[in-house]
């Protein structure tokens, strides 16, 4: 790209990411990229910018490769059984611990705040996971303020959601913090979001 | 594949598909087929089996072709911009009235309704589409009994869903029809579909 927009998102996956964890911010936060004033730059990634066969089985070729992403405003990492190795993959914590450094907004949905917790983002921190892997979140790092309640929980420069479907309801919160509340309703409105009016 | 379940379901993803309108049922489905003592096939497939540009534009590469995917037990017609096309591609037309003439049972996500109901399949049914689309949906069949309000409708042998994040309520309530209500929470839960406790 020979252009960058200064409100840039970025959406990783890897092998094993689940599905709806990294499609579902994609959908919200791509719907409000094609309407927003502010002209949002939203991508997906992968290590290598290779493709990537998902949790499920699904296959998603992104759009390009954490060498060539460039400066991000907000990095979503999604969970998915993938971060299982990922935890133990010092090369990937390193690259996290790289990206936390350079970017403002470091957000996770599902298992990524494992990765996240292994990587130290969330020391002393609130944060949470999908419900049947808090118990893993503290084993990763004691110090986490495990919320066991929240859809996800926003700690200023990090966001952890809970699992799969609460991704959607953190991208919507994204939307809401980078642009307004007005914007999160439209984009909600316009996918048809659990809870909104179909008038 | 050398041997079938009992139990086949077929996501249709096309150049222009509305990314959540596939992946949420896939997720719903793919996480059903997983656990499920009846050990469906979940499948993705496209028209020649080739990689799609979604509508928001991510790339998914499916696992079929429509001349391979075999015998379904139900197909998955998902929507997105990629339909305003589809409605008047008569070969596509063709090929959805030949689904369903030995297809049990037939869903829609969001403007897929608008492509059954151009092939025939929702003359004096009652439907639903996105909420943009409701007029769009009567202007393509004047038969239709468009109901404006419902996330989705089950009509027998064919169900039509609302915009978007409707399709993972419809595929859930599929699990639900072809396994049971416990199995379709099980799922629910486990993807944290909104709602679900977390405990």
């Amino acid at each position: 790209m020979s252009t960058h927009s200064t409100l840039r998102v970025g959406i990783l996956v890897f092998d094993g990411v689940e599905e709806l964890d990294a499609v579902g911010p994609w959908e919200v936060l791509a719907s409000w990229a094609r309407d927003s004033p502010l002209h949002p730059d939203v991508l997906t990634f992968s290590a290598d910018g290779g493709g990537v066969r998902c949790a499920k089985g699904l296959s998603i070729v992104p759009d390009t490769s954490a060498a060539d992403v460039g400066p991000l405003t907000v990095l979503v990492h999604p969970g998915g059984r993938g971060t299982r190795s990922l935890v133990v993959h010092e090369a990937h914590l390193a690259w996290v611990r790289a990206m936390r450094a350079r970017t403002p907004l470091m957000t996770s949905v599902c298992t990524g705040a494992l990765v996240y917790a292994a990587a130290g983002l969330l020391a002393g921190r609130p944060a949470t996971t999908h419900h049947s892997q808090l118990d893993a979140l503290v084993t990763a790092d004691p110090s986490v303020l495990v919320d066991a309640e929240a859809r996800f929980v926003d700690d200023g420069d990090v966001i952890t959601s809970a699992g799969v479907c609460a991704g959607i309801d953190m991208a919507l919160h994204l939307v809401a913090r980078l642009e307004s509340a007005d914007a999160a309703r439209r984009v909600a409105r316009d996918i048809e979001h659990a809870g909104t009016s179909r008038h």
